[in-house]
């Protein structure tokens, strides 16, 4: 912790970054959580990320909108179809790639730290389960957080900037596992990418299957609902 | 020119914006313009860039809208005045300064430049008459270019973007002479950060100020309306 202990938490509605903001507060951070209204496909996320917020007792909960279908290039973001029943861990860059999201989600994140004053960035990126995502890597958040550093009046007027990604070598089960430890209400999330008008999960794409077998693996019940089943 | 002539070039509507565009068509790119609605005070801005688009035929013209009002920080995006009649070379960092601006500006291109094929980013930063701007710096340019490499799917696998920032080291008069030459329309531009209802620059915020002082440099008139002129 540094001149501030305000953290600025990426949270997307999903159980990653939700169990991200829960390590932000056990750490002794001031919770600022960021959503993102992308245009995403799944704008439900934003109902499971105030729900978070909500159940986490955030300080504050911003929602940024941002029209990315202008530019289109993603299944979560333009016409294309979500694929269901693919091999989540294959070796390949999924249509559901949203080109460079997590730049933008964490220059957002930064513009909003700095008006905060605040110098720490959480994200819930992990480089295992989204080993095709290239923006999920650590070498993305390294070059993100030396660019935080010379991109802004905060960084080069003497703060440092540090972009946290704790779960970037969890497995989804050790998510879970951590997730259920710090008390997350993980009934309050979602994580499909194509779920019905009832909010519940396919099941068959990416990433219900990753969190599936997540909770299977973590030997524990998975409180939402999914369709037909 | 690389694996595509197509580039991305930031249009603000700006003068500076609007002559890297022009650039970009001398040196045989196929500009597709990029214009941001960050809820800026200025919102004619846009205007000027759908004007600029037209007046220099660019292929394609997109406007993404991200509503930085809800993070606010700065006098160009949150109820803050903006200053008039200060000294626009003084060493300090502007209260016009938006944070992380450039990089959120960045990550639109460069999501945009993805979906496209393109490898080719341009931005009319310049570091002479923005020193204040850690984010109009060649440091944060090359930071930046460095990020895309590792944060996207076509720099992983086998591209390389580059960021082009023709201007960096260019006068304000240097810019004016070189639009000029390139057949630029600036009366098409605007630059005041607070104009009145007309349009008309106030002539007294730093931007106005730059601008007035540059063409006077250069030797040329001004065609836009000044209010009060």
């Amino acid at each position: 912790m540094k001149e501030s202990n305000n953290a600025v938490v990426l949270l997307s509605g999903g159980l990653d970054s939700a169990t991200t903001a829960a390590v932000a507060i056990r750490d002794g951070f001031r919770v600022l959580a960021l959503s993102v209204d992308y245009g995403q496909r799944h704008a439900g996320e934003l109902d499971a990320a105030r729900r978070v917020a909500g159940d986490l007792g955030v300080a504050q909960h911003v929602i940024v909108r941002v029209d990315l279908r202008a530019i289109g290039g993603s299944a979560l973001t333009a016409d294309i179809d979500v694929p269901r029943n693919e091999d989540p861990t294959a070796d390949r860059i999924p249509v559901t790639y949203v080109p460079a999201r997590n730049t933008l989600l964490l220059s957002l994140a930064l513009g909003w730290a700095e008006t905060l004053g605040a110098f720490d960035i959480f994200i819930g990126v992990n480089a295992l389960d989204y080993s095709g995502y290239p923006d999920c890597r650590p070498e993305f958040i390294r070059s993100f957080e030396k660019l935080a550093n010379v991109a802004t009046k905060a960084g080069v007027t003497g703060g440092t900037f540090t972009i946290h990604a704790p779960l970037i070598d969890h497995s989804k089960a050790d998510i879970i596992r951590l997730g259920t430890e710090l008390g997350v209400n993980f009934a309050g999330t979602t994580s499909c990418y194509d779920p019905d008008a009832s909010g519940a999960g396919c099941g068959e794409c990416d990433a219900c299957q990753l969190r599936l077998r997540g909770f299977a693996e973590a030997g524990l019940p998975d409180p939402i609902a999914y369709a037909g089943r």
